[in-house]
């Protein structure tokens, strides 16, 4: 998408240097656009598990590209398959509760298992994650295009006015490679000229709405309004809401949503007032191992300054300040389930299905496949 | 309640002077614990309206000490009852969502009319804002014993293990002059050694739970954790949560609760989860006039910076930070409305009514009386 008016992508190879990946250092934003150079498998597992970069189809790119930036640099002096593993391992531990990481790591793990040689190893992975983030490229695209179709149709049910799209946390291009899931709709519905206005949760406690999809929003000239996750609720009681569309960072196959914490609160306003709940989401984010109702998904839980600090400008410095005393007890989620039940319909990039066990087996006809083109 | 070990209410008038009312200065928490002076009606008025207090029960104490102040500085040149028609209208204008706050003033100065003389108005208006005070100090100390029967119920239940009890922004005794409404339950099971674990959520855009809330449950030495607002869904799905406890605003005959944003959310999910939801008023904050579902209130807007900027400490200076651009676009609403199909009961001074017209109407055994006393 567009960064003041040039095009780019949330993680490529470094020109004239394939050895270097860059990614957009999203801590920094909406106050710098920053570009991190990564050139070892540990900057990338700190890249990952410290947020430079998130989202579950971002980081499953992430970390396929941290299998090729490990085997770059392999230590010449220890068994490669058992550094292979190591590496692995340390990958898919970044963060548990997004599932693409962990079927990307697995399946590109198991491609360089069966190459021969160092050398032979290496042009495989770069090639298996240039594949990865090429299918996560087409599958926003495709996700984009079914989802217009549900903003088309409000569109026409508001006479043309424009149609309210609330969305939490920030399953936009920055959690992806390009274009989004949730908002790839929205972008392709403004692209054609139908009314939208985005309703954007703050999404405490690391503020993705406010600080990552309000400035994705405004990089494209979407029209969109800032709330706090409070307010949700009240907005759909008043009306003010057409749908809800979220992303997701793992789908059981039954169609329970696991997503940013609080995604469920929405779910159920939408329910309580009859507005359509979306899920938009790559079927690389399906696991097709969890059970009705996903309880068995690991929830992460993340430190306490995340709660207890807040950064922000203070004239043109960016600065941390404490919002309460250092030492509160803090408990600090990173997700939660949101019920099939409360799902109107999962859009992804093979089409609309209910979320359903036997309509989302029918529309993807296998299981077991994370679909991630690996 | 106490404050570094001394007892502190949250409104007095000044020892020693009484032309002088002395509130705790509640912006600076939990950063630091400031008295102000408010000798003027203009200077009340600025405290309301820019929440140097706040709470439904407290504000509708400061508004009569207000009238107070008014009467006691009143312009020897101005036809009296004319000024205090003006007074008692900003008065009201300056909170529009509490109830308490209009009915007090409305009351107050039904009586100062029938006073004659202005000698004689002065020193009902005292008298009638003491009496308003400990009215409402007596309803806290009566919603405390009654809710205590509600945790005693819910602690036998666990075996004596710890009630966790998740609250909303700050219904406590900031909220009020002693006690609270939603904490004052809290504090009486306290006080007998009931084992109680409150789950404070945040409050955003202002923080209330965050920084009022925390500050009181550790300044009693009650246990408590801190959470984002996202977070008591999940807990709720987890079973991490026995019952929800928040206050309200205004209340309707049918036992809808007008509360601080982001209640209604809060009340969904207990709904969903079979976790009891009660709201703890006194009766000041029933608005007989409502119909069902509440829909006539006015709910207020405020302005963008709440949601655009943060206070904190940076080293031990107090700095407000900007966390998004400030042309962001916001809205910001303050209050939502839970529908009483989700409250499971209310517990008011005279006891503990379901949330229906029947109960409520018995319980209170009339209409039209704002229960202040006055």
């Amino acid at each position: 998408m567009k960064v003041n008016g040039s095009h780019f992508e949330t993680i490529w190879l470094k020109k004239n240097d394939h050895r270097v990946v860059q990614i957009i250092d999203q801590r920094y934003l909406p106050f710098a656009f920053r570009i991190e150079d990564i050139a070892t498998v540990d900057a990338m597992i700190e890249a990952i598990r410290d947020m430079h970069l998130r989202g579950a189809p971002l980081i499953g790119a992430a970390a396929t590209l941290g299998m090729y930036l490990a085997l770059l640099r392999a230590p010449g002096d220890e068994d490669i398959d058992a550094y292979i593993d190591k590496v692995a391992s340390r990958l898919k531990s970044t963060r548990p509760t997004a599932v693409n990481l962990a079927f990307a790591v697995d399946n590109i793990v198991c491609g360089i298992h069966a190459q021969k040689g160092h050398k032979a190893k290496t042009a495989w992975a770069l090639e298996a994650a240039m594949q990865y983030i090429a299918t996560e490229r087409l599958n926003s695209i495709k996700i984009g295009e079914y989802g217009l179709t549900l903003i088309e149709q409000a569109s026409r049910k508001s006479g043309g006015d424009p149609v309210n799209i609330l969305t939490h946390c920030n399953a936009g291009w920055l959690a992806c490679i390009d274009y989004g899931t949730a908002t790839a709709p929205v972008y392709m519905a403004h692209d054609r000229g139908i009314k939208v206005h985005v309703v954007v949760d703050e999404t405490r406690p690391r503020n993705q709405g406010a600080r990552l999809t309000a400035w994705e929003l405004r990089q494209q000239g979407v029209p969109f309004t800032l709330v706090v996750d409070n307010a949700g609720g009240y907005m759909m009681q008043q009306g003010m809401i057409d749908m809800v569309l979220v992303g997701s960072d793992r789908t059981s196959p039954y169609g329970d949503v696991v997503n940013k914490i609080g995604t469920y609160l929405k779910a159920l306003a939408a329910f309580d007032n009859n507005v359509p709940f979306y899920a938009a989401l790559p079927s690389s984010t399906i696991d097709w191992s969890l059970g009705e109702g996903s309880g068995e998904t690991p929830i992460e839980e993340r430190g306490p300054k995340e709660i207890t600090t807040m950064e922000g400008l203070a004239g043109d410095q960016v600065v941390e300040v404490s919002i309460v005393p250092d030492d509160t007890p803090v408990a600090n989620f990173g997700f939660d389930i949101t019920p099939a039940r409360l799902v109107t319909a999962l859009i992804t990039e093979k089409g609309i299905t209910k979320a359903n066990y036997k309509q989302i087996k029918r529309l993807f006809n296998e299981e077991n496949n994370a679909g991630s083109g690996l």
